[in-house]
C-alpha cells in the first residue's frame, strides 16, 4: 500500500509497494537491466550517512541506528536481493531510491521488532528519507557509486597495466626493430622505445581519469527537491559530505552549486569522456601488439602472445589473441556508452537532468569494463610477452629505410634514389650505393648504423 | 582436459575445458556481461539444423539425433545455466561456439548413456561442429538472434505503439489548438494532426526496421573458416539456411558471398542504425508528449498524462512523466549502442571481424529496449492520455499567430504591424486589427477562423 | 530595411535586410562554415517549381516568369555569391529561405526593371515564397539537396568503387595465398575470393543507400508553416512535387504526412544511418588494403599499391597507403558526422526541428566525402594495384594451417597436433605429420591441396 | 619537379610539385574542405622557430633569417591563398608540410633574389625542413594551432558567457519562481539561483578546457620521422618548443615522450572530450531558455528574450529563440565531431597516428564553434534576457508543490493528500489543507512562504 493504492508485496523481501509498483510499470530489459549494483551500495554509504547526520540534528537515536545498521548492510552487499529494479524506470532514480528506503525502513523496521509493511516506528520517507529527495539522493549515489569504482577497478586495472607494460619496456629496451608509419617500413627504434609510447599512454590515461575526479566528489545531498535545501538544516549538506569521505575514505565535498549538481551531469559526461580517451589508449595498444604478434608464418610476427586456449575449433595449432579482442571489444563498447552519456547529459529540462540512471549504468560499465580488461589484458597477455628476435632482426637488417641515414651526408635526393633503386632491384642499400657513386662501404658502414638512429645526436 | 591440458570442471555442468578456460581468462565484467542468451538459444537452433543436414550428408543417425534433441534443449532455454561465458570474451565468440560444442555434447552423451568429458560417443567438434566454424557459425547464430528479437520482441511492439498513437490522433481529431515551432505559439492544428505526425514516425520506424532485414536473413554457415566453405559438401550451406527458415518461420537465406559475411557485419551496422533512427523518433515522441503533458499548473498543459506511481519522495501530489523518461533514456543508450557497432564494424581485419560478440551484444540490446520500452509506454502513458480542453482552447484562443490567416487578405506587412501591436499592448488581434483600421470586426470573424486552418483551401 | 527597422545593404548584392541582419546576428565560424551550395541550388529549383505552380493558380505571368528565371540562375550557380550566411543561423533556415526570397525578388526585379530593394514588382515574401513557408521550403530544399548529391556524387562514386574492385576480383581469381583470421594466418583462399568480399560491401552499399532514398524523397512542400497547409491551395502540395521531379528526374513525391516532414527529419537520419554503414564498409577495405599492401620489406607485402607521391619529407623512397588514409578519415569524418545529425535529428520540439541546416550540412558533408573518397581511392589507388605473386606464394607455402585439409582425415586433434609440433619446432607441416606417423608422405600431398581447399566439395 | 616527376606549377604560386600533386590525387571535396588556416598559421610559427634554432646549429644565418621571414608572413596570414590542400590527403599531413616547406622555401628564395621552383638557394627539405620529419612537424602544428584555437577564441568566448550569465543570475536573484523536476512544477527557487546554475556550468566549462591544455601544450617537434629524433640534435627538441612558447606566449614544452606524441592523439581526444562536455552544458542551458522564454502567449513565458529579427516568413510578429538554435547546432556539431575525433585517434597504428587532418579539423571546428556561439549567444541573447515578472509570479503562486513546505509539519502523506485534493478540485492551497482539517489557515500562511523556501535553514 502506497498513496496509490494496494497491492501484493513478496513477504520474504525487505522493499514495499512502490518499488512494487515500478516493476509492473518497468518491464524493460528484463534482470540483466538492474540497476547497477554499485548504486545500491552507494545508497547504503549514503544512507548511513544521512541517519547519522540526522541523529546529530535530533532524529530519535533508536530510529537513526536502526537506519544505520539496515544500511551498513545495503552497503555490505548483504540486502542485494532486495532491489529488483531496472535502469529503465523513472529517470531521476526515484523508484531506486524509494526501493532503498522501504528495504532499510522495514530492514530497520524488523531490527526494531516491529512489523514490516507498517512504517512504524521507521517511515521510509519521514525517517529514511528525511532531509532527502531522490532529486539530490541519486545524483549523490551515482557520484559515490562511480569515484568507488574508480578507486576499486579502474584505476588499480590501469596501474597494473601500466607496471607490465613498464617492465616490458625496460627488458625490450635493447632490442632495435624496424619502426613503422603509413603501416610500411620506417626507421628504426627500440622495441623498448615503442612499448614506451604505450606506457606513457597509460600513464596519461591513469592522469586522466584523476584529473576528471574533483567534480565528481562533489555531492548533491542536501540539495533536496530543485537544489535549494529546503527542509533541511544548515550544514546537513555539509556534514552528510563529510561523513560519505569519512565512510568512503575519498575526497567528497558537497558540492558548491546545488543547482549545477541536479540538473546537469556534466561531471560525469566529463568523466565519461576521460574514460573514452582511455579507451582510444587502448584501442590503439591492443591493435598494435596484436599486428605485432601476427602469424605464426604470414604475419609481422615479431612478437609471441602467449597461448590461452584453443584459437578455433576448425583450425587446430591456431592461437589468437584473444586478449588483444577482448580489450579492444571493451575500447568500442566505452565509445558507445560516452555517446550515451553525452546524450543523456544534453538532454536535461530545467531543474533535473532525468537521464540519470543510463547516466551511471554507462558510466559504471565503463569503469568496469576497463579496469577488468586492463588486468585481464595484463596477465593473460602483456606478462607473457615473448620477442621473436630472429624475426626482428632479419626484418631490420633488410629494411630499405635505413637509407635515412645518410640525408645528412648526401642529401635528400641522393638518399632517395638509393632507396627506389635498391627497391625497383631488390638488392641491398649498401650494394646500391656504392653503384651509385654517392658514397664508399666503408662511409655507408659508418653512416649507417641502427643502434646510432635511436635518438638525436 | 582440452588440447591445453588439463583443468577442473564442475561435475553438475554440461560445458567443458574450454568453457571453464575462458571463465578463468577472460575475468571482466561479471554476470550481468553474459553472452545474451539470445545467441545461446540461436546457437540451439543453427546446430539443430547443421545436424539434421550432417545426418542427410552421411552422419550416424543415432549420434545425429541426440544432437538434435539436446540443441532443441539449448534452443528452448533449457540449459540457460551452462553458458557461464561473458561477452569479452574471443572476438570471433569462438569461446561460445565451444561452450555450445561442448554442452551439446555432453547432454547428447548423456541422452545415449555414454560418460560426460569423454567425447564419446559424441564428439563436440568432430560430431556437434561438424561443417562448422567459430567463424560461420557465431555470425550465423548473431543473424538468427538479431531477426528473431526483432520479430518478437521490437516489431510488435512498435506496432502496438503505432496502433494506440493512431488510435489517439483519430480520438483527437477534431480537437484544435495552438502549434508550436521554435517552441513558440504557431498557427493552429489539430491534435489528432499532431499526433498524426507521431503515428507516422512509428509507422516509418516499422518500415526502416524492416528494410533493413533482407541482409540480415543472410547467414554466413556453410563459409566454415575464411569464408571458402572448406571442409563443408556443396549444398550444405542451402540445406542448413533452409532448415534455420523452417525452424523459425523467418526468410533465411544462405548468404551470397559468405567472404563479406564472415570479414564484415555491415548487415548488422545497417539493422542498428535502423534502430538509431528508431530512437531518434521515439526521443521526438515522448519529448513532446512530456512537455504537453507538463504542469499540472506551470507547464504547457494540454495533455493529462496517466498518473502510475508517486513521483516524489519530498513533493507529495506530483505525478510525472515516467515513461516518457524511460523512453527517452532508451533512446540514448540505442544512439550509444550504435556507436559501439559502428567502431566494432569497422574495425575488422582481412577474413574476421572479431568485434562479433560486443556487436551482437548491443543490435540485441537495443531491439529489446526499444520493443519493451515502446509496450511500457503504450501501456502505462499513451493509452491512458487525456486532454485538458479548457487549456487547450484557452490557449489557442488566446493566441497572435492565428493573424496569419490574414497573410492572404492585407498581406504580409500589416498582418505583422498587427501581431506586433496586439503583443506590445496586451490586446486581442481582433481589436487591435480593427483599431488600425486594417479590416472590420466582421472581416476578422470571417477570415480568421481556426477550423478553416487546418488546410490548404 | 524590413519589418525590423533600417540596415545598409551592400548595394552589388541581391540580398536584403533579413540577409544582412542575419550575417550580424550569427558570426559564428565564417566562410567556411557557410550554408552549403548544394542548399542552395535547391532552393532554386524549389522556387523555380513553386513559381510554375502559382503562375497555374493565378499569380501574374509576368512576375511568375521572372521569379522562374531568376530561381534557374540560383539553381544554375550563377548568383552563388550572394548567398554569404551560415549554418549556425535560425534553426529553421528561415534566414536562407528569406535570403532565397530576397535574392530571386531583386534579380526579378531587375529583370523586369524595377528597382532593387523596392520589393516592387516582386515582393520577396508575397510573391517568391507565395504559399510557403520557411518551415515547409527549407525541409524540402534539404531532400532535393541530399538527393541530388547521392545521385550526382554519392552513387555515381560508390559504382566507380565497385566496379574496379569487381575487375581486380575477377584479375585475382586464380591467386592462392594464406588467409587472415584474428590476423592470425588462416586457411587459404583466393585473392579473387577476397576482393569479393570487398565487391560485395560495396555492392550492398549501394543498395542501402538506394534503400534509404524513399523517405528523402518525399517533400515538406504544401505543409507551409506547421503542416496543415494553411494558405495554399489543395493540390499545391502535389504540382510542387511534380514539378520538382520533373525538373530533377528524381522521383519526389508529396509527403504523404506533412507533419513528420516538418517535426522530424527521421528520413534525413535513416540516410546517415546507411551513409555511416558505406563508412563502416570503407573502413574495413581501406584498413585490409593498406595492411595488405605494407612493406615493402617487413609488411605482409602482398599487394603493390600505386605509387603516387613521395611518402615522407624525411625517408626518401618511402610511398604511403595515402589513399586509403584519406579514405579511413572520411570514414571516421561520417561516423562522427552521422552522431551530430542523430543528435539534432532527435532533439526536435513539436511542429518543427529546429536544427535543419546543422543536418543537411552533415547528410551533404557524408555523401560528397564518400562519393569523392571513392573515385580518388579507385582511381589512384584500386586500379593501380598490383600483385606480388612470389611473397604470396612463399606465404602460403609456409603456412600451418594448411593442415586443416587433414581434419576429415586424420580428426581435429591429431591434427592440431601436428600444427603444433611444426610450430615448435619450425617444420614442415609435411614433415611433422609423417614424422608423427598420422598418415603417409603420399596421402599429404593427395589431401593438403590448397587449391582443393578454396570451397565445398 | 619533385622526385616523382613533371608536372606543372602555377607561376604566381610560391608552393612547387608536391603541393600541386595533391591537388591532383586528392580531388575530394573541395575548397570548403581546406586544411584549415589555424594549422598553417602554426605551421608558420613552428617553421621560424626549427629554423631559429637551426642557424643557433649552424644553419647559414642568411638562409635562416630568409626562412624565418618568409614563416613569419605564413604566420600572420599573408600567404593563405597558397595553401590548397584539403584535409583529405595523407593521413599524416605530410603533404602540407611538404606545402609549408615549398612556400616557404620558394618565397625566402625570392626574398633572397634566387629563382623560384630552383630549390636554391633554400631547400624545402634540406632547409626548411631542417632536423624536422612531417610526422613531428604536423603533430606540433596541431597542437599550436588548438592551442592557440583555445585560447584566442573559445576561453574568451566562454568567459564573455559566463560573464553575462553572472550579471543575469546577480540582476534575478530575488526574483521567486516556481522550479520544474521532471518538466513538471517542483518547488520554488529564485531565478538567480536557476541562472546561478547556468553560471556554474560555464565556469565549469573553462576549468574543463584548461584542465585539458597540459598535454596539448607537449609538442612533438624533436621526435622527426618515428619518435626517436634521428637527423636531430640534442637539445633541438628542448629549443623548438621553447622558441614557440616564446612566439605565442603559450607554456609549449617539449613532449616527454615523442613515440607517443606521434602514435597516438590522446592529447587532442581529452581536448575534444572536454568540448563534449562543453556542448552537453550549452546544450543544456540554451534548451532551457528557450523553453522558459517560449510564448509569447502559449508557451512558459517568464523570459522575454531579445527581437533580433522577423522570425517567420508566414507568421509575422512571431519571434524566435534563434541564438539558443545556433548554439544547441553548434553543440550537435561538437557531440559528432568528438566521435570523428574518438574514431581517429583510436585508429592509429604502430609508430604513427594517420588521422592527423580529420582530428585536427574536427578539434579546430569545435573549439571555433564554440567559442563563436558563445560570443553571438551572449550579444544576441543572454544580455537582453527580460523577465515577465508578472507571468513568473502568477504560475509561483498557483503552483501545488508549495505544500513540500508543510511536510515538516504534518507529514508526507497529509501534505500529499492535500496536493492531490488541490489537483482534482482545482482549489487552492491553502482552501484544501483547512477543508481537510490538517491545519488552520494562519499555520499554512505562516508555514508556506516561498521567500522561506529557497535554502536550508
Amino acid at each position: 500500500m502506497d498513496t496509490f493504492g494496494e497491492l501484493r508485496v513478496p513477504s520474504d523481501k525487505y522493499y514495499g509497494a512502490q518499488t512494487v509498483r515500478s516493476t509492473m510499470n518497468f518491464k524493460i530489459g528484463g534482470a540483466t537491466e538492474r540497476m547497477p549494483i554499485q548504486v545500491i551500495k552507494a545508497f547504503g554509504i549514503l544512507k548511513k550517512a544521512a541517519a547519522e547526520v540526522n541523529k546529530d540534528y535530533g532524529l530519535d537515536p533508536k530510529i537513526a541506528d536502526a537506519i544505520i545498521k539496515a544500511a551498513d548492510e545495503v552497503a555490505a552487499g548483504k540486502l542485494d536481493d532486495h532491489f529488483p529494479l531496472v535502469v529503465w524506470q523513472t529517470g531521476s532514480g526515484t523508484q531506486t531510491n524509494m526501493n532503498v528506503n522501504e528495504v532499510i525502513s522495514n530492514r530497520a523496521i524488523e531490527i526494531l521488532g516491529g512489523k514490516l509493511g507498517s512504517k512504524d516506528p521507521v517511515h521510509p520517507n519521514d525517517h529514511v528519507n528525511k532531509s532527502q529527495s531522490s532529486n539530490d539522493t541519486f545524483p549523490t549515489a551515482m557520484h559515490i557509486a562511480a569515484a568507488t569504482e574508480v578507486h576499486q577497478v579502474l584505476l588499480p586495472g590501469l596501474q597494473t597495466l601500466h607496471d607490465a607494460l613498464a617492465a616490458k619496456a625496460e627488458q625490450f629496451k635493447d632490442i632495435i626493430k624496424i619502426g613503422r608509419t603509413h603501416t610500411q617500413d620506417a626507421v628504426p627504434l627500440s622495441l623498448g622505445q615503442e612499448f614506451g609510447g604505450y606506457v606513457q599512454q597509460v600513464k596519461y590515461s591513469i592522469e586522466r581519469v584523476k584529473a576528471s575526479m574533483p567534480h565528481v566528489y562533489e555531492l548533491a545531498a542536501g540539495g533536496t527537491a530543485v537544489g535549494t535545501g529546503l527542509n533541511t538544516r544548515i550544514g546537513f549538506a555539509e556534514k552528510v559530505a563529510d561523513k560519505v569521505a569519512a565512510l568512503t575514505g575519498l575526497p567528497f565535498i558537497t558540492a558548491p552549486n546545488k543547482f549545477e549538481a541536479l540538473a546537469a551531469h556534466d561531471a560525469l559526461v566529463e568523466l565519461s569522456g576521460s574514460l573514452n580517451t582511455v579507451a582510444v589508449s587502448m584501442m590503439k595498444i591492443a591493435n598494435d601488439i596484436r599486428f605485432l604478434g601476427s602469424g605464426p608464418r604470414s604475419g609481422l610476427g615479431e612478437l609471441i602472445l602467449p597461448e590461452n586456449e584453443p584459437g578455433s575449433s576448425i583450425m587446430p595449432g591456431k592461437v589468437n589473441p584473444t586478449q588483444c579482442e577482448a580489450m579492444t571489444m571493451v575500447a568500442a563498447q566505452v565509445m558507445g556508452n560516452h555517446v550515451a552519456v553525452t546524450v543523456g547529459g544534453s538532454n536535461g529540462h530545467f531543474e533535473l537532468n532525468v537521464f540519470k540512471p543510463m547516466i551511471i549504468k554507462n558510466v559504471l560499465n565503463s569503469a568496469r569494463l576497463l579496469g577488468d580488461a586492463s588486468v585481464s589484458f595484463t596477465n593473460n597477455c602483456v606478462v607473457g610477452i615473448e620477442v621473436n628476435t630472429e624475426r626482428i632482426n632479419k626484418l631490420m637488417n633488410e629494411s630499405l629505410m635505413l637509407v635515412t641515414a645518410l640525408n645528412p651526408h648526401i642529401g635528400y635526393d641522393k638518399a632517395a634514389a638509393i632507396a627506389k633503386t635498391a627497391h625497383k632491384e631488390g638488392s641491398t642499400l649498401k650494394a646500391t650505393a656504392v653503384k651509385l657513386g654517392f658514397l664508399t662501404e666503408e662511409q655507408f658502414e659508418q653512416w649507417v648504423r641502427p643502434q646510432d638512429m635511436l635518438g638525436p645526436k
